[in-house]
């Protein structure tokens, strides 16, 4: 069996749902094959998601904080010994601004400066998730710790960061760090946002980063402004590109200034595990996510299990938090059967306390079916 | 596969939930023969559950009503041509008595006169449900219409309610129906209290029939004095019987004038329908309750069908509103796993209103599961 559920936001993480499905499977099947691969989505934690599911080795290093601080970042080296996974938010999350939010200072120079230690460590393939961030940078900062130059009216080259992005007059990537060239960098990124506008970066996170109505607009007119220079430098407008908006617009700056592909989460998660491999002799596969409703059917992690599993003829069943509307779809994209874990009628304040213990319940009796059957 | 549910009290009847689950099931195997058998559990509805689970005909009287207006009262014949199936809450109960609640008078004389026209009718075997009354004569006002005199000080009988029990000073039988020596009656009964004392019909149920508490002590008083009588007229001490303090202590009056055996409803039910030999050739049995937790190991519906089924090794799988704690040693006496019917983390108040939507989405996924292990 494989056990690939996505985190229940606020509950459990999908590592403590993996060590829950484990032990109850192995209950009723002490003899199971259990592969467990906790899905990370791109924020904090993944990192250790990526090595719990396919192991390796985590790696330390001092870099840039949110706010300019020192801090302990880390990536982790996979077993094929060429791909790194790296959090943004290790260094650049909204945990380290807590208190402290400001999108108008917070930098991602940090993140750019794990990319390049990676880098240096042979790394062939950076997977980089976009998530929990408390930056409207742009990217700029990782940019800059990777050798773009940002440069102001004065030609002086500075690190852009939220309430600074106005003052960037031109981009000089000659310094860009030549070990890019031969890397292919995949930026997770779980949202469709753009960079800017209603829609984008800073109207839609700004605010759980700290941002009032007034930083919001001020924020995404630098993001504008920033595309403007973009467009004359490379001649690409990337208004519509999906997921641009992600972690502060870093998505477009990712993709812009380090050739980073965006790629949907789970998308970047099967295809580091070899999903498709680790199917082959599996009877079933566990998945679950907090909400599974209508936007699971959009590149959301039950939807792209299931799909994939589907293609190999194994079942899929989804415990999940909540059934919302609109899931009948589901089943036609090989998920068989979802199961909630809720075991009585309970408000969420209520019940998230007994999250783990219901969803024991709820595998137990899962398993006890199946056993039967 | 049979179908045989419990009510989920306050939300769906056991005739509703086995409709839902019928519509369910017949997606999944429309060749499948289903047996719906809807629990009835001693109260109002009870004559069409039995009607539903087995067929038969629906008899219209005219009796007496909780406080003496005329009502139409039914009972039940099955298809055996000698079993009848009597409610008494038809013309006793609690909703006869909206609005007007009085324990004091209120009389289940009405119930008599049913089980009468139901011997003049040929019945052999009268099945009596017992709940959801509004009264609180011990059975008399029933005892008087079969023809027990009660009498007062004077000598003058007279029909005893609630409030006039303490009047009673001997009991005569000379008129009893002789149709009662060739019946059996058995009532259902559900709960195990006593006919008087702290846990006695007058002081757990009483408040709900509108009692005070001075009231509460004097119906108490009423049905002690009752019992004083009984003692001295039939040499026998009911003080201890379980369930004599059904339907305001009617048990115990059924018990004593009548010869009725008390049973739990499940067991009436089970027995009624030939449960063991529907259990030949089924592959499956669902049934379910409004919440299952550790009361549901003494005698309630899911627990009763269970072990039978176990018996005969046919799984049972229980479908619920609620999981309870301390349900574990369920899983020892038959039932094989138990799925709650909440999709969503919600309060009782307000998911209420989805009961049988939810109800569905649980069984298609139980049988989403079921067809493709």
């Amino acid at each position: 069996m494989i056990l690939i559920p996505d985190s229940f936001k606020g509950t459990l993480t999908s590592q403590e749902i993996c060590e829950t499905m484990e032990t109850v499977i192995g209950k009723y099947f002490p003899e199971a094959q259990i592969i467990s691969i906790p899905v990370a989505d791109g924020g904090e934690g993944s990192v250790d998601c990526f090595l719990s599911a396919v192991g390796g080795t985590k790696k330390q290093v001092q870099v840039c904080g949110v706010f300019g601080e020192p801090v302990n970042g880390y990536y982790a080296c996979l077993p094929d010994g060429k791909t790194a996974v790296i959090e943004m938010a290790c260094c650049a999350g909204l945990p380290l601004a807590e208190g402290r939010l400001n999108p108008l200072k917070s930098t991602t120079y940090g993140v750019g400066e794990l990319i390049l230690a990676a880098l240096q460590d042979g790394a062939a393939h950076i997977i980089l998730g976009l998530g929990g961030s408390a930056t409207n940078d742009g990217g700029c900062g990782a940019a800059a710790a990777m050798g773009v130059k940002f440069l102001d009216s004065t030609g002086k080259p500075f690190i852009p960061t939220g309430g600074t992005l106005h003052l960037v007059r031109d981009i000089d990537t000659d310094n860009l760090s030549p070990l890019l060239k031969k890397a292919v960098i995949t930026a997770m990124c779980d949202i469709d946002n753009p960079m800017f506008g209603k829609n984008g970066a800073a109207y839609i996170f700004g605010p759980q980063k700290g941002a009032d109505e007034e930083t919001v607009v001020k924020l995404d007119q630098g993001l504008r402004h920033l595309h403007t220079v973009i467009q004359r430098k490379y001649g690409r407008d990337l208004s519509d590109l999906k997921g641009g908006g992600a972690a502060g617009a870093m998505g477009a700056g990712m993709h812009i200034f380090l050739n980073a592909e965006l790629k949907m989460g789970i998308q970047t998660v099967l295809d580091t595990v070899n999903f498709e491999e680790q199917l082959i002799g599996t009877d079933l596969v566990f998945t679950g996510e907090g909400r599974l409703d209508h936007q699971s059917l959009q590149g959301k992690a039950v939807m792209g299990i299931a799909q994939r599993a589907a293609a190999l003829n194994v079942p899929v069943i989804a415990v999940v938090g909540s059934i919302g509307e609109g899931i009948k779809n589901i089943y036609n994209h090989g998920v068989k059967a979802v199961f909630s874990i809720n075991t009585s009628a309970m408000a969420f304040e209520e019940s998230r306390h007994y999250t783990r213990e219901n969803l024991m319940i709820t595998m137990d009796n899962i398993m006890r079916l199946y056993s039967i059957l």
